[in-house]
This record gives structure tokens, C-alpha cells and sequence, in this order.
């Protein structure tokens, strides 16, 4: 990961403080100058008190100088005192910093339904910002992981009016972040100079082909946060919400966040196999999205791809129930490019063919309905015993 | 069992005829006089051959003398092959019986896109007849199980003008039946003199609370069927859609509904526990029920409870993220009895309190929103790493 670097003007730093026995548990993304900055939170009723604050916040004031972040609680149900706790963990470090309250944002992920334990979070502050550094991007995300195995972060950089633009983001998945809604945090940080207008429709966009490509049905967690930063530092000149430069700084962000999103589910809880579902011939989009978020949150989908078995069946009923008409006579799967159905027959028997399908690390299932030019594509992850374990034994 | 007896002028039978190797694969149920029958079918888009072609005659021919059902093959995805192959079952059978093919319905269960193997089943029919009786039920209801560990069959009966009505069903499940989506079929058999507006009322009722409060979102597989049959030889005097009787019928079909519907939840693959999930004060009755499909088909719910882990944060996520609106300050969770959750605060400390929660075969989950006076009841069960071993190798 060495060839990641944070783009000019910011720093971060991950620490262990005492919220977790040994591994990191607070971290710190930090900018010399102001921020704009556009977010995605998640759309989950019960909201954590640090995702009410940053939403109440942004909407007034979408300018931001440093982001804390714990891992370990979640801060989440818990009520006035959780609000209390995300505004005392904001201010104490914008008193740190030099900032004004409003100009620091936090997350937090982990457990819900306890109060934090705020001492070691307040003592380890001074701590996390003397060891700021340009290299504690990587310390970061090792602060943000719970129980991810890999810390996540990508990078890339494009030229813009002679300028080198930078785009770095640090993620936390984990469990599999669909149907268990585990919280997934996001933290992009660019020096480019770009609008707030323009930031926000680039991670809009971005944000639909990786993150919400890797949630069925939109469901989310109380936590789930996606965040990106500008200062402005690289000095090219101002990108609005068109042109060639937008259009650049759009594609690296999506890149970025494609990238992370794999990653996430690629360290899924437990998870052995990476999955992608691709639906073609959909009346629309939506269409198509809907279905590939069936059969990739499919239990029975992801059993069978564990087992490495090509139980296209269980693809066509997955297909079938999630409320999108089609013909099933014209429907068409394939797994890892060999066709196992089309014009209303099974075209390899199974006990044949099951021999090379299904049995690789990266597996492919496409779909194609027949029935229009939607397209969409959702990535996911088997399931596995390690799964059940790892989830039956968070709390106690 | 061997309470449960079939109704006046019911027999029926179950057999091994060669579509398994050892165990029961071939059902008939039989009346001596022509039945009235009301049915409900899967969803699904994707349907299979034999839905398609009950659902047609059914439509125009609400009237049968039998019906057959095969495990081992769902005949599903199975194109023109598999609706010939519906019709020739029915019309042998119809042929040996001496009844008009419309008068004769088949069931499919088992694995999807494999061509039946029609031999055996042919093969089958006749010893199937030879060996028809009163108390054959039990035969029957083995011969519809598929990965079933117990067969399911329920009864209930009451007096209707001086005569003794019956109520007698069987079914098969297994596969979590959310979100699996294996097979639900369900067979009824009452004696009822009774009208079809009537049977198809109370049938539509009972379904609500019983089947219907174990899938989630109302996905349901390709084949699932549950259909009741009156024969009217009690020979009572004919029940309408209202009335005494009438309410007394539905209330007796409500039980062996609910009764077989928590049979097949609890013989659930690989399920060591019962879950009830409860949710009460939603805005309506339909935001109800979607929380409680919500949190009933959790997976890290059914982690939680196999773990026996009161982990109510998960619940409250589960809850948030179905789409119904609610404040999350106001919802109330109690696991097993226990408050957990009440007026924006966590009452018990998980810690402290875990001991007795989750530990029993059975287990509760109450959730009230205080937003309204809508309740809903699902039913659900736990994950375990069997059930992951028995779905990931299921064709091959």
C-alpha cells in the first residue's frame, strides 16, 4: 500500500486509546486549511448520534477542518446522552485544533446500545493529533476497522490545468454488509478545488456504482457514513459541475470508491469467494437493479456459491420473487460464462458441467432478462460457517 | 399422530417410486366424491410447471377428485417439456381413478431445471392407488418431505347442525422458509359442507396468520401451493361466507394452518430454536408486519438468537432499515420478557442480563414503536452452520 499517499494539506493518525483492548480505536483525518466536504449517511430510521449531528451540521454548514472517529461503540440508541457524547467528542477537538465546534465531524462504529465510555476517547486526543502525520493515512484505517481483517485504502491522481489532483480514501466494511447491515464507513479526501456543488454530484454518481452497489434494497446500518473532502491545496483552477476536468475528477473519485467497495466485500465476514452479479435485458435500471440485489443477497445464492455449486435454480427463484416481471421462458444465466439456461431450457446439465463453475476465488453470474436494456451490476460475497461464528457471539 | 385422522371420504397414500433412492417421493391424495377446492400459489415470477397449470384449470374448474404430488424434481424452469409432463401425470391419474383429467392436480417439489424423469413416477401410480387408505396420510405426508427431518400433519374437527366436521392437514417445509424461498406445499382436507366463496374466504384468512407470517416480504419459491379441498360428506348443512359455522370453520382451519406453519418453521434446516417475533403500536397493520419480517428475517438476528445473544441493537437496526417510518426514541424491545430498550435509553446492561435471554428452544422478541395500534406476529428460526453445510451442496 505504500504507493497511497494523502493528497496535499491533510494528515491523519490511528491510535489504540482503550475503547478496544489492543487494536486501534480512534482515528483522526485532519486538513491545515478549510474543507468543503459532501456525505452520504445512511437511510436506516434509527440513526447513530454522530450521524444526527454531522446531517444537522453539514446542512448548515458543510465546511469541515477534521473528522474523529472511534470504533468499538457505535454510539447508536443511546438516546441524549449519545448526542451529548458525538458534540463533546467534536468540540474538545476543534478546542484542540484551534476550530470552531462546528468545523469537526466524528463517527463512530462498533456495538449498539451503549453509552461510550468518553475518558480514554477524551484522553487519547492529544495523543492522535501528535502523532499526525502524512503516513498515518495507514494508521487511520486500522483505527476505523471492527472487524474487518484487512484496513482498506485507495488512491489515484489526475492533472488538472498543470496540477497533479489527488484522490485518497481509507473504508471500513465487514460483516456482510448485506442483509447483516454491518456499518460502513468511508473517509475520501482530495486537495483538488472543485465546488461543493460539483463534489456532491461526483459522489452522488460514485457513490451508486460502488457502495450502494454492495447493499441490497438500500438497506443500511445505523452508522453507515461515505464522506468526501476537498481544500482546495493542489491549486488547479475550479472545477464546477461540468466539463473535462469534472468529468475527470469524477471518474477517479468513482474508481476510488469502486475500489474500496470491493474491498469491503472481499473482506466480508467470513467471506471465501467474491461474487458479481450481472443483470442485463432489464425493462430498466431499476429493474435490473432490483434483480441483481435479489440474487446477490440470496442466502441459498451464496450457500451454493460456497459449495461450488451452480444451482442456477436458486438464481431464477432469487430472480423471480423480488417483484420485477419478466418471462422466465426468456430468462438467460450464465456462471462463469457457461450457459446453463436459455429459451425456457437448461442448456448443461448440471452434474456435467459443475466441474469448473463456481470453484475460483472471483465467481461471475450473469443474467439476462430479455426484456429491455436496463443493466445493472451488484457485488457480493458467499456465506460461510465462519460467518454464523463470528455473529452469534458479538455482544456477550 | 395417530390422533390426526382424514376426513369422511378422504384416503390417501405415499410411496417410494424411484425419483429418490430410499425415501418416499410420490403422494396422492384422494376423495371419493368430487371436492371444492380453494388454493393459494407462489408469487414468484418464476413459477413452476405444475402451478402454471393448476392455477389455469382451477380458474375455470374449481372441482377435484385428487391430487399428486412428487418430491425429488420441482419441475420447475423446466419450459413446454415441463407443463406436458405436468398434464400426463394428471391425466394418468385421472385415467386410473376414472375422473376427467381437469379433475386431477399434481405438485412438484425439489430441485429446479431438471427435465422429470416420468418413468417412475408412471411406474408409480399404480401401487400409489393400490395402496390408497384412511390412513395413508401419514404415507402422504412422507412422501411430500424433501430435507424435512419430521413429517407434518395436523387436525381439528368440530360439530356443525348435529354433524362431526374435520379439518386435516399435511405439509412440507424446510429450507429456512425466508429467505430460502424452499418449497412450502400445503394439502387440507375437511369433510365441510361448505361453499367455494366460503372455503376460499377463510382459507385467504387463515393463510394471513399462518403461512404468510413466515415469509418474508411475501417472497415465496417457485412451487409453493397450499390448497384446501371439502368433499362436503360431513353432511352438515351448507356454511357461507358468514355466520356461526362459518366463523367456526375459519377458526378451526386458522389452527391447523398456524399449527402446520410453526411445524415447518421449527423443522427449519438446521434451526435448533423458535423465534416469535411480535410488533406492536406500528402506524398500521401493514407497517407491523414489514418490521416484523424485518427483524424475524434478520440474519444477524438469527446469529444473535443461536448464539443466545441479547443483542437488541441489531433488532432496532433490522427494524430501521424496512422503510417503515418511526421514532427511534420511542421504541420499546423486551427479548424473552426482558426490557431492553424503553424511552429513548437501554434499560438492562447486555452484560449483565445475558444469562437467561436466548437460551430456550423458544424465543420471544417484542418490539412496540408507540406510534399507532398496529400488531403483527411472524414467525421465524435460528441459522446454524448446518444449515450453511446443507444448502451449499444441494445439486451437485
Amino acid at each position: 500500500m505504500a504507493e497511497h499517499k494523502l493528497p496535499k494539506g491533510f494528515l491523519a493518525n490511528g491510535i489504540n486509546c482503550g475503547v478496544k483492548r489492543k487494536r486501534k480505536d480512534l482515528a483522526l483525518i485532519y486538513s491545515e486549511q478549510m474543507c468543503r466536504v459532501a456525505a452520504v449517511f445512511t437511510n436506516n430510521v434509527v440513526k447513530a448520534a454522530p450521524v444526527v449531528l454531522a446531517r444537522q451540521r453539514l446542512k448548515k454548514n458543510p465546511q469541515v477542518r477534521a473528522i474523529v472517529i472511534n470504533s468499538g461503540n457505535a454510539n447508536c440508541m443511546t438516546g441524549r446522552q449519545g448526542i451529548r457524547d458525538a458534540r463533546e467528542i467534536c468540540s474538545r477537538m476543534a478546542g484542540l485544533i484551534g476550530a470552531e465546534d462546528k468545523q469537526v465531524l466524528s463517527s463512530s462504529t462498533g456495538i449498539i446500545g451503549q453509552t461510550m465510555d468518553m475518558d480514554p476517547i477524551i484522553k487519547g486526543m492529544p495523543v492522535l493529533i501528535e502523532g499526525l502525520s502524512r503516513k498515518g493515512l495507514f494508521a487511520a484505517a486500522e483505527g476505523i476497522m471492527t472487524t474487518d481483517i484487512t484496513s482498506k485504502v485507495s488512491s489515484s491522481k489526475f492533472s488538472s490545468g498543470g496540477k497533479t489532483v489527488r484522490i485518497t480514501g481509507i473504508a471500513k466494511g465487514a460483516g456482510m454488509i448485506d442483509p447483516s447491515m454491518a456499518t460502513m464507513l468511508c473517509y475520501i479526501m482530495t486537495d483538488a478545488n472543485i465546488s461543493r456543488q460539483a463534489l456532491k454530484k461526483a459522489l452522488l454518481h460514485s457513490n451508486e456504482t460502488s457502495f450502494n452497489a454492495i447493499t441490497v434494497d438500500g438497506d443500511m446500518s445505523t452508522n453507515d457514513t461515505v464522506m468526501v473532502l476537498s481544500n482546495a491545496e493542489a491549486g488547479n483552477p475550479l472545477i464546477g459541475t461540468r466539463g473535462k476536468d469534472y468529468r475527470l475528477f469524477r471518474e477517479h473519485l468513482e474508481k476510488v470508491c469502486r475500489d474500496l467497495a470491493q474491498m469491503v466485500v472481499r473482506d466480508g465476514e467470513g467471506a471465501s469467494k467474491f461474487i458479481e452479479v450481472n443483470v442485463a435485458g432489464a425493462k430498466s435500471k431499476k429493474d435490473a437493479k432490483k434483480v441483481a440485489d435479489a440474487i446477490a443477497g440470496s442466502l441459498l445464492v451464496k450457500c451454493a456459491v460456497l459449495g461450488g455449486d451452480p444451482n442456477w435454480g436458486r438464481i431464477a427463484s432469487s430472480a423471480g420473487s423480488c417483484g420485477v416481471k419478466f418471462d422466465p421462458d426468456r430468462i438467460e444465466i450464465a456462471l462463469d460464462g457457461v450457459t446453463f439456461f436459455k429459451n425456457g431450457k437448461a442448456v448443461v446439465q448440471v452434474n456435467r458441467r459443475s466441474s469448473s463453475v463456481f470453484k475460483g476465488k472471483n465467481v461471475r453470474i450473469d443474467v439476462n432478462l430479455h426484456a429491455g436494456r436496463g443493466e445493472a451490476t451488484v457485488y457480493s460475497c458467499d456465506i460461510s460457517k465462519k460467518y454464523i461464528t463470528l455473529n452469534s457471539f458479538y455482544t456477550t
